[in-house]
């Protein structure tokens, strides 16, 4: 349920933060851009919160570490590996989102449920209805109040790994095919839903910094606008 | 959807085995006689399948080894648990349990979703609708023809493990409330679904052996009943 907030602000919850989620294939710069965005925001004295899933919490990492990057050997389908994604981001949110939420940060998430959607749902073909109800349970309902996708082509995203001799977990190891079908994906929801946003991410890293605080300032000109009152939000 | 079957046998599922769960709290006896319920079948010829939970596949034993028995240090909320081990029941009816069905065995599980609503559910408190739903998901509704329950006093179980020198998984290291909890789960659960049978597991193993094997010949006597012909299974 969505409600009305003071200029343009409109919050998915009653908690005074603000909930951001940064998605997109690895390889797009999620890491920069979420560093830029806390040194924005760090500048204007608004206390904010970077975090990561799956992950972000100590059991979080865990599953993070033995079921993503670890055990290559073993397969996981698709259903099991949402209900691991699940299980850390339940934990996610119960311990590091809601707190910070509360205390009136801006919380900047690396992935959040979108990433299932995109990746166990459109990637591996889990039944987007089961996507959401597992979701919807392991989250408590909790939404962000924006997503941010940076987008880029697939071939550019292979080309940037291979340069970068990247390392890639279980999921980023699949092929070109499911990395279409995961942009797809992100295209898709993005259409039907307004609080997910594309950014072309295919450019400089500057560039995209600065779309994303373009979006950012005019969606939540409180937090991010030009003239904003930094004084306001440090209560 | 039950379908009815020859004889007194009735289906929860349309694959040709039959699918059965021991239950109870750790220290009941379920792994003995899981094997005299195997070998019982073994001497009439009729194929079968032991299989445990969390654990059971390759990523279940990860699960059970990395997230349930290790990191003691670590806290897991009880969603967070519920959807652990539902990741691990995932993997275990997509790649044990329905292809065993499929070939028309009996298997037998130690512990199922019917653990979940006694110890994620009455013993941690998560919402039983939740974990009926996320539980609904990770199975595929895939449900057992029939849950026998070891039932045993809290203290006596205590006991037990005492003198038995048992280590203790996460979920077993609760307290004797939490134990109190569960069995009344168990009771609860049992009451309202006669696919649920408590055994009393508190004297002997050959005395629970003889029960198990009464209730079981009653119910499905093409594969448990005395006069039952081994060859009719062969097939």
């Amino acid at each position: 349920m969505r409600t009305k907030m003071s200029g343009a602000e409109q919050r998915r919850t009653e908690l005074p933060g603000l909930f951001l989620a940064l998605e997109g294939p690895e390889a797009a710069g999620k890491s920069i851009q979420m560093s830029r965005l806390a040194s924005h925001l760090d500048s204007r004295k608004v206390p904010n919160r970077l975090t990561r899933e799956p992950g972000g919490t100590p059991i979080g990492e865990v599953i993070r570490e033995h079921m993503l990057r670890g055990h290559p050997d073993i397969a996981i389908d698709g259903l099991t590996e949402l209900l691991l994604v699940s299980a850390a981001r339940a934990a996610h949110v119960e311990e590091v989102i809601r707190p910070a939420l509360a205390r009136g940060e801006v919380v900047v998430t690396d992935r959040y449920e979108l990433s299932s959607r995109a990746y166990q749902g459109y990637g591996r073909g889990v039944d987007l209805g089961v996507v959401e109800a597992i979701t919807r349970h392991a989250t408590g309902g909790l939404e962000p109040d924006l997503y941010l996708v940076l987008d880029l082509p697939v071939e550019v995203g292979l080309a940037r790994k291979r340069e970068a001799g990247f390392d890639p977990d279980r999921i980023e190891r699949e092929d070109a095919a499911f990395m279409e079908r995961v942009r797809q994906g992100y295209h898709d929801l993005a259409e039907s839903d307004d609080r997910i946003v594309l950014i072309d991410a295919s450019g400089p890293p500057d560039g995209v910094t600065a779309t994303l605080l373009e979006t950012l300032s005019a969606r939540f000109p409180d937090r991010f606008g030009p003239g904003s009152d930094a004084q306001r939000l440090d209560r």
